[in-house]
């Protein structure tokens, strides 16, 4: 890869130390993230070029997550500052039996905020092959979902490869337009998509006939379904990837993958 | 005292520990702050029966906040729950020249979004004998501001006394009416109000002559100056307290305060 | 339940962080701990009305402890303040094959000596349904026994069902009168008793033919004889619940129950 | 110096950290303290060869005890091992105007239930050329002030030169003599005396004339009076010092010394 | 035992907390470790007197380690002062898949850099009846080699037992002789000697027709070849004993062990 | 300015928290720091382009010191990676009249090992018009030294304006030739110069006369006399500064600056 671009929300995630409530805590760890902030920082912890854009409000707040994405090698030079806040995410770690919380308090943050034209496209994908993007940011507002389709449409116009990670969170589609109608644009632009079972299900109703997208055991067949019903769907899509968390306690999880090429 | 009341906003406090800056904080120690909560907390300390009343959101960071008012003593049985959060501000500590900076992130609040007809103000001042609020609550939302008018309103008429902090923020007074229209309605229905000069000034124009209100140090013919004046104004205020902060430093105040008395 | 009242000693728990041993700590977590005050917490965290009966030492440790009581929203408005000092236990968590320690240092607390007449039974039942007792609060001293008694008999006389967890602890029982002679009056005036297999034949002489205690599985029949035995002996016994802790190692425990009902 | 030994009680410190109040701790840093085991410490910290001897508990707080003592690099082969408890002190730093407060919590310590009889003092005293002991130790108990003595009358008839720091504290004398009384005999028996003008005046009546033993300020003459008066009254003392405090508020005191030679 | 003496470098180790990367890391615990020390710390706590031999920078890290080694009891008294430095290793903890890490920087201290003629074999064995040193020592320097030598000789010569554990560390054999030629002497003066498979075939070149050293399962003719083996080329072990360490994660390991006796 | 260069040492800093001693210390807080760096941050938080260079080991340790010089925003694309060891200082912070005790573990560092040709000074100094360094580099090793003059040389011939610190460290030169000679090369070279009066004297034996370089009061006409001396040594300065720290106790200086324009 020449050049990695990945673009979304990241937030200021504030934890209780250790295994403590939410009730016990005196103090919260605190770190940034956002699904396309890791996948950035991983990528360039494999030794990859990798160019971080977001928005981030104007304040020490907005310094200091600045001040991480840097440390870790990222290309930080497009972030955009502005907007009223950084959104918050609360995070109670799980134990045993008892699952962890989020407690979520985004509304309103710079990203939520921003408008088209808020970031120069043409700059951002000069020498980049791989625009990375995830189904959460087109969920925040519509502003952000204008600017990822632009984005998007950038990237395709400069030869760029875009994949999008579904990631569908049906707690934040609250702006008015239906998931499914803006997903299905978004990503019949795509090259490869990303995602689980219930992603497929939830925002373009592909299921497999007799998948029970709960008990984390789906056949290979049905795997194989699912992509290609998304192919169909979206035939610029050369690739398709699921993944596959299972959950046997809070602290005990698995993984594992499917990839389907359309080759 | 019988039960004293005091009703406003309380805020999520986070702060790096010691005189860490917010560029190299890992971790906030988390409190929970607000003018009317500590007037409250203060007088239970000293023995009294206080009740503190205020609009917390129905989840864990509400029932945290709860359980810290219960263990100063504090009678919570009229908190509201409800709303989307709990405000929230960043404090970074001052050392020597370096001030200490806040960031204030409380649009939206669970406080801010209340309405008249929340409390049961009857219930509340049953058996109550003093009632105190301060400028902030007024200034935060007009629901809040009218919550504020339906309080005092309550208080006079059960033959509760009411003392008001007038403390100016201008920052804060967004809403739409000027404070000073505002505060002149709610103070005038005050038994006792308390503040510095600066507030005089800037909420109702009252100064004294040849004042310098950001030297530190106002004459004694000053102070008095501004406590008639505020009595004239307002004919029910049978009390006036000045309060004097002198900043040497970051890490070093002086308190000094001025008592009038119309009597 | 309208509400419940429990009744016992609560002690300061010391417990070097993490998994650090006794000789390692230069720091101990505070916490406050006793069976009673863990019922108390866990049914006012389930929603119920829940009234914590105690003895404090009158300083600034029995302060501290009634704030945490107060913070987890039980009524504390007839713990009593006296005596010479808080009981205090510290706990040296267990790491696999290395059990957890626990170096008592409880003798001569406020508790232990409480008298008779110090609680105001009467005022603490109004409104109550539901008394819990401890085999520990008997065991402690004679005054902590007497007042248990007391407060056994104020709660039948009032209606109040009583229930009792036997919880035998060879080491505290040091007052004078054998256990298996305090206990059977005590247990002999409740509606429910709790306990495991250990507890029935370590104070009551009740056990199963060839159950082995230690073994950690203990056959149904076993169960059934030992319930039956005690609603035999203590015929105002209408239920019987035995408890089970399997224990794999320091930090791997199972649980599982017993409920008998005569019914 | 070939050898020097102390002689006293070491207790528990439990601190909360920084300038927290006991009412806000979650956590206490634990070290140990006793004015025998300081004055050791600062001795083998300057170089000299020390011996402490006390008696601590058979359990790990007693073992994490003697690790510390040995870390300091003292000889601690004689110090005894039995008892209930080790002694307790809480201490909450004071800060400008705020006090440090301590709760003591040594009743009933494996100190200050020795007897004569529990220390080879004839070994321990073996190649030492001094020992010092202060007026802590006969205040805890009949026991703890019969050993004292026998420590100093082996020390005189060793010819061990013996220091005692008067060290009055009025709270601790309660088990039937008078201080004054014990203290005359063992101070009798003393080659220098330290302390300061309250301990001369609250344990052996001697005051100088209009000496305010408050002010922190005394003149040359009252200290030179209250020097000679104790020699006088003790005349195996051949020297005498005499320690001032000055106190300007919690976190800042002045330290001066007085040294009165017969010499 | 009368005494058992153990003879090898101590060093500062310096670990992130908790499970934290060496990238995350803004503080690291120090502790002081090495295999001799741990040994002889070990010895200790089950009641044996121990004194452990090495040499220590003259500098307050190197008052630090010596406090350390004070605290647990052993014998300090012949160890040497002087050098340059003391050894560092920075560890960091592994978890699950990710396996810990070390980062020794050792080179040119203190130990590595102590000559023949540093300490007084003959005053340190008197009274002893065991020594113990391991392959680590003798791969560190020439001149450590060298004062391993001499020590293992004066021992042989006051009757001493000696036990050797092998040790293998490629990396640190770098000062010119060979491992297994260095390494040859030493053992053949020892009357014990432990290790594992790899050490003896990495040293001497003993392997087990057939074994596969890196399966962690290893038959126990194997074992017997190899102990046999080694008892051959140096007839004057009379103890071999062999440990096995099975790793199924960062955070998962099995231990067994074998012991051959020529008896 | 456009780019600012620094180039030197920077090590990792180990220190106890708060105002532990070494010997107390059960953890280091660790940061990284370098007079050279230091400034390179510092200007950047002024919103400077600066560029630091410098050595470091190719290990988790580097990439650490790494990604905190990239957090601060400056440029790192030419730091080199290679050799032993990063250097380390243990610091303990004073505290009223205890100093701070600093313990130098630096020897062998990768800095010190380095060797002309080592960076690329004309990719450096491209686009650069400042070019910073002090006589900590040249004292460290004949390397440092090398490299130091080549970059000074590079940044001349490019038109870069050269400043330097004095900042001498008698304790650090050791290589082999005197401080003076070396140092009189380099600041010959130089467009700028700043240093204390102790600097003046100890590298060039520049002294004012009468003047008292440890009274940290020193007259106005004594620094004009050190000014104009170098000046006249060094006669391609135009501009000399002299820094002056009081120091009152541990906690407690003063600084004050003189500035000398040739113009």
């Amino acid at each position: 890869m020449q050049k990695i671009v990945t673009f979304g929300e990241i937030m200021l995630r504030l934890a209780p130390p250790g295994f403590q409530r939410f009730s016990q805590a005196r103090a919260f760890e605190a770190t940034f993230g956002g699904g396309e902030a890791n996948v950035a920082v991983s990528l360039a912890n494999y030794g990859e070029t990798v160019e971080f854009v977001t928005r981030l409000p104007n304040n020490d707040l907005g310094d200091a997550c600045l001040a991480v994405l840097r440390s870790h090698g990222l290309i930080t030079s497009h972030i955009a500052r502005g907007g009223e806040r950084l959104g918050i995410y609360f995070l109670e770690t799980g134990a045993a039996q008892r699952a962890s919380k989020v407690i979520y308090d985004r509304a309103g943050s710079s990203f939520a905020s921003l408008q088209t034209g808020c970031f120069d496209w043409k700059s951002i994908f000069a020498g980049a092959d791989w625009f990375h993007w995830t189904g959460i940011t087109p969920a925040v507002s519509q502003g952000a979902a204008d600017a990822c389709r632009e984005a998007i449409l950038a990237a395709r116009e400069m030869g760029v490869t875009v994949s999008c990670d579904l990631n569908y969170r049906a707690k934040l589609w609250k702006w008015g337009k239906p998931a499914g109608e803006v997903m299905s644009e978004l990503v019949g632009l795509c090259d490869l998509a990303l995602g689980n079972e219930e992603d497929a299900e939830k925002v373009f109703g592909i299921k497999a006939p007799d998948a029970d997208v709960t008990a984390g055991k789906v056949e290979t067949a049905a795997y194989r379904y699912v992509c290609e019903a998304l192919a169909k769907r979206f035939p610029c899509l050369k690739t398709v990837a699921i993944t596959l968390r299972g959950s046997y306690s809070a602290s005990h999880n698995t993984w594992s993958g499917v990839l389907w090429s359309n080759g």
